[in-house]
């Protein structure tokens, strides 16, 4: 706990502590509320500014529309938790968007959300780190010039923390998350008090008057204004799905549970939007995306940002460079990268699912396995960071690309509920049941039908502003994986057994030991290989020096090894060749098979094995091309290679919310 | 060969032909000359230029010093080229400086060498590259903007053909190196003749001034100057040893035909390189490194740059943008990118030799396999093209860092001869060897004397301008390449079988299938692993799906396999650890081994192989390190696997001059 990455990391995630004292790592409400919420609460800190930033394009005239903008949000915000609600009860595994919507639209329809949600993780990593900058920056102005550089620094942090399987726990959740909560609260609670005891908070940018970028607009000019406002707006429901993915998480009864967090989760980010936006009205928050078009901006407008709205209510609540700003700023910033986290988690969950169903590449299904997360991590780190590095880091211009895959999965989701109260009322007996569905079916309906017209809208006023990139994304993405899909397919089929396929034992086996040396790791493999008492024994070496191999020949008959040793040749130093073709001529009958040993050493160090086994890792590759060749890696391990203990547990992020102990053991037979 | 890059290729290296037509890819003298020659003569193209470029730093006062600097560059570069004859004749295996270094003075000063060696191919790619595009540049001004991108391009085209192994000809070699030889000889042949006429070809440089940026030079600073010139000048000597390490691709006698063709081209190195600096001085040629230092320069000096002394010689000569101006451009930059070439053929050579004697890692070793060459060429372009994108592409200043490694193997090489003769002539017995001896060691006690004091000379004037790199570098990897010795060592020790180490055979045998599904693969598997009767026979599949764990014990018992199939649980979808938890329990005596089968499914593209086996790759890495283990893998090959024929001979770059024949198989058994 010394080290400055440590203390990042106590200052990040919170003291690790061990799973069991979580209740066998299921989740309280309490904790799970945390867990699941820090991404859509998170959302807060600039769903409110993207409004100002969208309606101030036509100057300070049509400002008067936020609130009207702010209720259509919270209006939808409402019947999206509503309907997820309906999820959680329906769908306890945990499939989420992408379960409900494969069993009842179809594979391809799945396969659209699950691009979508892909598509969405990677954004929520790119926007929140960008905004949780920005908050940063709004704290310490003289880090703007660093922006693209930090931005990209958090993204290694959180990557390297996920590589190296930093064990999560729901408190390093819960006190960030609870910070940020108790702050806007009361944040928003001081400010209105003032305002109600007749001295309103006023914020830094109350006086600045705004160049507009488009005035004298025309009704359907304006309306698609506040369209656009209202789908930046619309931010502020990212990741209400969340809670959908983590059922198995909670603690039992786990879907009422679940359903009850997500209401808790629903009326907080409800209000808190809500407090923010009434709060930012109040104090005449000002903001613009270039900030030289703030008509009386007191400083160089190339070159200094505009602080976030947060920033600029937290000045003006509590005052500026008080220490409850810091606190406002600091909590802010950490439920962002909070936020990013979680998509750290969620895109392996993701893919471990899809890999299942055959639409990813097989070895992205165990979770379990480190590698398996590994790949899955860096891609997203690289495409997130690929796109901060693209957008400079603007929260505005990111956000662009964030909503579409969101309202995708919301409507396909709410339309798959549909479906499925349809084919549910077809087995409903009870009258009190078929009420119940039909409620049920009503909100998914009216969820259905109000995500999809919101998808309109953004797909409309988003298009040209970036949107058209994921426009272009999901489609390749859900082509990529329907081919990978076949291709598996076509593999089951040619591997199929029919039922009159005939099972020849081979007839004769011929052992063929490789032997570069004599030594600990060549006899042990010669003694291995004459346990399975082959047919045929043979040690094989290839003549890569005419004096090691004459040393090595005296040395054989020298000790009298009771094993025929076969030298062949190989003028060019070359290893595979040689051998290939000796293994070819080697069986001698159709039905016999080769068995060809190779001694390897094992080291350790990962850098001792650039020095060892290349070559023999390029001939066995090749000899698996050979029909009828088995290979046969006898491992000599070194002192070095003693130290690793490859059975140890290992953690996987995500662990929490998918209620896993890895401390348990496992073994149960069948048979 | 209609495509873009087939043109390319027989542009740059000729039409290939079959090697056999070469006489069992033996080289005569005729073609031998213009395959090792190419890398010295094309130093012509600017041994000149940087004599000039230095001199004229003290302004047109100490232009006059040419002469005796480039007098003293031909008389070092007669002393080296019969310094190394004698080399050729003494060690006719091709192993060149290293070996003869290694053996006469001792492994330490071997790894200097060869250190020195490794930093010169990736200087000859670096400057070569470099002063080719100038020259391309000079005939085609406008391309100087994109002059660092071409720069790249060029390694890029290198590095290409060099990994997909083009087949190397002498003719690709014979036809630009005698261009290039032709041209040179004709403009200075023309060149001197007009001058003797009384009509001197006149530079466009003549009638310029020079901005002196050292004025007023002390005695000392003069000298410094003068051999702060001569050590630029001696990159005319670069390559001079390149026919030491080819001594074996010449046809017999070898020794005299490589001493025969070393003399020819030291005659014609010395004779062109007299020649371009008596003729640009005759036409007045001033050159600098920064343009705006030339007084009464036309155009604009910060963007437009000097053209190479070749192109003002030529234009002079010939006539600007004659067609023979642009024929002297096209053999000049040809010759210098074939160049740049010879060190993509001579680097993983070296590096096969050094990794022969386990100073670098031994997949490096076996030159034929087509990996080994990969990653030295990558290494090579990586280095090469980060040093031309860090200087710019300037040759100017790039050759601050050639000299250093060229003349540290130069004098450490000639310090070996001398301690080879003295040997040698404590064996001497008739008075005639005696003499022939003493003579050789004279010669190259001369040489080792000389290159001794120029690597002095280069060390102090150099030192500041870039050469302090090399002098980091050297003993970098001279370290780093005693440690992988080391490594080596240590474990063939570890390994070594001590006289009285008891072989005791494994008492009984496990066989454990691997089983994820009921298919082809696995029916193999089963049969082989019976094939070699071991004492238990299990089949084991890890339950990381109830649903598909369940219809596998099912179609188990169905079919009446009678293998009991044996399920472990992996409640966290892992395969490795529940695996590697079974192995350890089924070896149920000290004596036992266990023996994991694990079915692989062979398939032919590459990107197929991201779709598969990928798990099985991960654990069987991990059951190396599990002690009385062995791995079996057994392949099933799918129908795009059988496309691949993995025997086919493939061919090195390098080839040609080792006199390498890949259309021969090779079956010798010694018993």
């Amino acid at each position: 706990m010394s080290s400055p990455t440590s203390l990042m990391k106590r200052l990040v995630l919170g003291r690790p502590f061990r799973s069991d004292s979580l209740g066998h790592t299921l989740l309280s409400k309490r904790i799970a509320l945390p867990v699941f919420a820090s991404d859509p609460l998170s959302s807060v800190a600039y769903a409110t500014q993207e409004i100002l930033l969208i309606l101030t394009l036509g100057g300070l005239a049509y400002i008067h529309l936020t609130p009207y903008v702010g209720a259509a949000v919270v209006v939808l915000l409402a019947v999206v938790v509503l309907s997820y609600r309906q999820v959680v009860r329906a769908y306890p595994s945990g499939g989420g968007s992408y379960e409900v919507v494969s069993k009842n639209l179809g594979p391809l329809a799945g396969l659209v959300v699950a691009a979508a949600l892909l598509v969405d993780y990677v954004m929520t990593v790119a926007v929140s780190v960008a905004a949780g900058v920005d908050n940063i920056i709004s704290a310490f102005p003289d880090l703007n010039a660093y922006r693209v550089g930090i931005n990209i620094g958090f993204v290694i942090l959180l990557t390297a923390m996920n590589l190296r399987g930093v064990r999560e726990s729901g408190r390093a959740f819960a006190i960030p998350t609870y910070a940020f909560i108790v702050g806007v609260y009361l944040m928003v609670g001081l400010g209105l008090l003032r305002a109600l005891l007749g001295h309103p908070p006023v914020a830094e940018s109350a006086g600045y008057g705004i160049r507009a970028e488009q005035v004298g607009l025309t009704t359907v000019a304006l309306i698609l204004l506040v369209l656009r406002a209202f789908s930046s707006g619309c931010t502020a429901l990212t990741g209400v799905e969340a809670i959908s993915n983590g059922v198995p998480a909670f603690r039992k009864p786990k879907a009422l549970n679940a359903a009850r967090t997500m209401a808790a989760m629903g009326l907080l980010a409800v209000t808190m939007f809500a407090g923010v936006t009434v709060l930012a009205l109040i104090a005449k928050t000002r903001v613009v995306e270039n900030t030289c078009d703030l008509v009386g901006f007191h400083g160089d407008c190339t070159t200094e940002p505009q602080r976030t709205v947060i920033a600029q209510l937290a000045a003006a609540v509590f005052g500026n460079n008080s220490v409850m700003f810091f606190y406002i700023q600091a909590a802010t910033a950490l439920i962002l990268v909070l936020a990013a986290n979680t998509a750290y988690n969620g895109f392996p969950l993701l893919a471990s699912i899809l890999a299942q169903d055959r639409y990813l590449p097989r070895q992205l299904q165990n979770r379990g396995d480190r590698l398996a997360y590994s790949n899955g991590i860096i891609l997203l780190a690289v495409v997130a960071g690929g796109l901060i590095y693209a957008f400079d880091g603007s929260v505005t211009r990111l956000i662009q690309l964030y909503i579409m895959g969101v309202f995708t999965s919301f409507t396909l989701c709410q339309a798959g509920m549909v479906r499925h109260w349809n084919s549910e009322l077809r087995h409903a007996t009870t009258p009190a049941l078929r009420r119940k569905i039909n409620s049920g079916r009503a909100v998914n309906a009216f969820g259905a039908l109000l995500t999809g017209l919101v998808l309109v809208v953004v797909m409309i006023t988003k298009f040209t502003h970036g949107a058209y990139l994921v426009v272009i994304a999901i489609p390749v993405l859900c082509a990529l994986m329907h081919a990978i899909h076949r291709h598996y397919a076509s593999v089951r089929d040619e591997l199929r057994l029919a039922p009159d396929d005939e099972a020849t034992l081979p007839s004769r086996v011929h052992a063929v030991v490789l032997v570069s040396g004599w030594n600990k790791a060549t006899q042990r493999a010669i003694l291995y290989a004459r346990a399975t008492r082959p047919h045929t024994l043979t040690a094989l070496t290839v003549n890569i020096n005419d004096d090691d191999t004459r040393a090595l020949h005296r040395e054989w008959e020298a000790l009298d090894i009771d094993v025929p040793l076969k030298v062949v040749e190989s003028p060019y130093r070359e290893i595979t060749r040689p051998v290939l073709q000796y293994v070819k001529r080697a069986r001698q009958r159709p039905r016999d098979v080769v068995c060809v040993y190779i001694p390897e050493t094992v080291v350790g160090r990962w850098w001792e094995n650039l020095l060892h086994n290349q070559s023999s890792l390029r001939l066995k590759a090749r000899l698996l091309f050979e029909p009828d060749v088995m290979v046969t890696s006898v491992p000599y391990q070194l002192h070095t290679a003693a130290r690793r203990d490859v059975t140890k547990a290992e953690h996987s992020p995500g662990d929490v919310r998918s209620g896993v102990d890895r401390s348990v053991r496992y073994d149960r037979n069948l048979d």
